[in-house]
Order: structure tokens, then C-alpha cells, then sequence
């Protein structure tokens, strides 16, 4: 189930179309997902005695088009395309809301840092700059906490020096725009509102801080259908 | 229920009993656990539909000795001393196996950076030293997986350089020590064993790279009474 450096290369190349890298020419650690080490692992926690049946049910429906998948007793890891992983976020948070069951989907994003505790790619690597994928909204609400570390050790390439509370203030501020952000609290920015936005701010930020940080992972925890939330209703703007 | 960096310092030096500071003299912001951000972010899901009165019950039995705690709908946040945080940590955990009900319990661990998104502490506070809590055995059996974020930007006191991969390996050397890692996966590190073991070897990782960087967040999630554990037992010297 261990991904090695070498053998996430060539099933990446498969998975998003990159092109095959010229015999003899070093290969673009960016260049592909896998390569990159961009994937997400979730736990889901479904609050009823058929938990089982629910989360089983769910998650082989989901649609994995252009992911791979390893599942274990703790969480799923995905691993493929910024955008592919959104929309399966989204689809699985769509999923358990509609199941009006109280569940919590605790997500971690990482880009930049493939293989195990070792960085497969020397630090330097990348940074991988992709466009950040348009939000869908699912109709549900989630309330969710939000943290977003950008793991800078040295200058980049173009000589900007690592500041993470920078980087972390811009993804914010982003947030505001999309109307998710509801306010700081200890550790964690509070977001709320259609739960496909609230999965696009945190995969918006991963992505933005990732344009000039090579490792960059964020942690975003969603509840849904929470007791808490029966006064609140989605605006209009949402529904 | 948010707490600004003035209203943070009073009430934990009454917590863990601090010297108050002379008048006209800087306050030593390692000095105190709130004043340094020292707490966790914790959110509980149990697998039952009676999960509300299960979770209070626990939960307002929780010997919250030298913390604060402030609860949100997504996740609950406790404040004070590692010692006392582990302690918590640790009886949560028991709490929720002895339900019987499969669990899974999600820790975020900060310190170094009081405040919101703003860190009221500059860079350069610290690092607070303290000393590794002893571990306590529960007698139940988590699989977990553990993250660990040493947030460093700039060069420490004594002339260290930030390296996040040099104090991650120095932790889970410390978890090999601990007999709990069981290897390292995509973004995190595996860990089995007693729930106590489990929670004192992030902890303990937390702490110990907190020696040398001041701002050092980790992320455990943790899974109780999973189906899958079924055909497994703690080894006699945990029990």
C-alpha cells in the first residue's frame, strides 16, 4: 500500500495525460499530481447505529474518475488531480448530508511532499501551479474549521522568502470573497455556508499558498446536519 | 468567546500557578500555557444514533482541571498546560472506548501562536520548554494517524535553523521508542497501541519539537472500537 517514488510516476503520467518525459531528460516533478504528491485523506463519521451500511454505501458510489484510492480503518487516502479531488470531496460531503444523519467529514489536503515521512522531491521542487477549480454547490449546509499550513524550510526559486502568516492572511482574505469566512477562532479560521463552498475555500487556499510554496497541507473539519445547525438556513444565494 | 492577547495572560497565571511579573517589566509570554497558546481543538463522533446523550454525558464528566474550555458545534477547544491537556486527552479517549461504540476522536495540538490569525506573539517568543508528560495506559487499543507541523520561519535564538523534516524525524524516532509507530503513509505517520500511548506519543513529538521552534501544531486522529480491530488485542504489557 506504500506509494514509492518510482512507482507513483508512471501511473500519475496515465491518470491526468501528462506527457511522457524524453528518455535521457530529467522528469518534471510537477508535472503530474501523483508525482507531486497531491491527495487528500478522510475520515468520515456517520452518528448512527448503521453507521457501517451508510459509509459503505456512499463510498462505493463516489465517483473516483481519475483518483487512486487506499482505504483504512482510520481514513481513505486519494491521491490525483487538484480538481478531480474537489469534486469528489464535494460529491462525498453531499453524500453524508443527504443521508440527514449528524456526520462530521474531517479532510487533509497535501501537495509537494510524495512518499512517506521522506519528501520523495528535494526541497525546491516545484512550486506546482494549477487553476484553482470552480466551486459546486450541493444545496447543504456545513459549519467547518479551517487550517492551512504552508511548509516553508527556504527562499523559492524567485527569491521570496518563506512567511506562512502571510500566505495564510492572502487565503483568507479569499475566503472573505467567497463568502465562507465567519471568523477566527484558536488554531482554526471558522467557515460556514453551502458545503461545496466551504470544501472550494480550503481547496482554493491550499492552492493559492501552493503557487509559491512547495509543501503546503491544510485541515479542514465539516459538520453537517449538526443539531446546532436546525435554526440556520441556507440563503437564497445558495439554495 | 474569543480570547484577545490581553485577556489571555491574566487568567493563566492563576492556571498553573506562574509568577506574576514585576510591575514596568515585559511579561515572559512562555511563562504561562495560555499566554503562550498552549491547547487543542477536539472533536468526538460516535457512531451511535443516541450519540447526543452519549457525547454530553462524557463530556460534562471530563475532569477539565487547569483548563478552559470554549465548545462549538464543530469542535471543542481546551486551554492550559500540556500536562493537564494530555490528561484530558487521555481520559476522553478511554471515556469514548468504554462505550463500546465504534469512535473516532480528532485532536489538534497548538502552541506558539496565542491569539486568531494573527500570532500575538512575534516571531522569535520562546521556544517554552516543558517537560514530557508520563504516558497513562487505558487498557483499550486505537489505530490512529499523526501529523506534526513545526511552523518555523526564521532562525531560533541559538542559531538553529528551521529543518521541519529534521524535528519530524527526531518525533517518530521518539514514537519507535514508544512501540507505537507502525509506519509511515501518504502525509501521515501510522500509530497503534493503548489509547494512552497513543495520545502521550503525539504529545510527546509536539513538545519535543517545540524545544527549538516556537510555533508547533499536530494533527491525531484517532479510531475506537473500528470493526476492523476486531481480530486484534493489546499485546500483555499494555494491558
Amino acid at each position: 500500500m506504500i506509494h514509492s517514488p518510482v512507482d507513483t510516476t508512471a501511473p500519475a503520467s496515465t491518470l491526468d495525460g501528462a506527457a511522457p518525459t524524453s528518455p535521457g531528460q530529467a522528469p518534471d516533478p510537477t508535472a503530474t499530481p501523483l508525482g507531486f504528491g497531491v491527495g487528500a485523506r478522510i475520515t468520515a463519521a456517520v452518528m448512527t447505529d448503521d453507521y457501517a451500511r451508510v459509509l459503505i454505501g456512499i463510498l462505493s458510489r463516489l465517483d473516483l474518475t481519475g483518483l487512486v484510492r487506499e482505504t483504512g480503518d482510520v481514513s481513505t487516502y486519494l491521491g490525483g488531480h487538484e480538481t478531480h479531488l474537489q469534486r469528489s470531496l464535494i460529491d462525498l460531503a453531499e453524500d453524508l448530508a443527504r443521508t440527514e444523519h449528524h456526520a462530521t467529514l474531517s479532510v487533509t489536503l497535501s501537495r509537494g511532499c510524495p512518499g512517506e515521512v521522506t519528501c520523495a522531491l528535494p526541497g525546491g521542487a516545484g512550486p506546482r501551479g494549477v487553476e484553482v477549480p470552480e466551486p459546486r454547490r450541493t444545496g447543504r449546509f456545513a459549519s467547518a474549521e479551517w487550517a492551512l499550513y504552508p511548509l516553508a524550510d527556504q527562499v523559492a526559486a524567485d527569491g521570496t522568502a518563506p512567511d506562512h502568516m502571510r500566505d495564510i492572511y492572502a487565503a483568507i482574505d479569499h475566503a472573505r470573497e467567497l463568502g465562507t469566512f465567519r471568523g477566527s477562532e484558536h488554531f482554526v479560521t471558522r467557515l460556514e455556508g453551502d458545503a461545496g463552498d466551504v470544501i472550494a475555500t480550503a481547496v482554493s487556499g491550499w492552492l493559492q499558498v501552493g503557487r509559491s510554496v512547495q509543501h503546503v497541507t491544510s485541515h479542514l473539519t465539516l459538520s453537517l446536519n449538526s443539531p446546532s445547525h436546525e435554526a440556520r438556513e441556507l440563503g437564497e444565494e445558495t439554495r
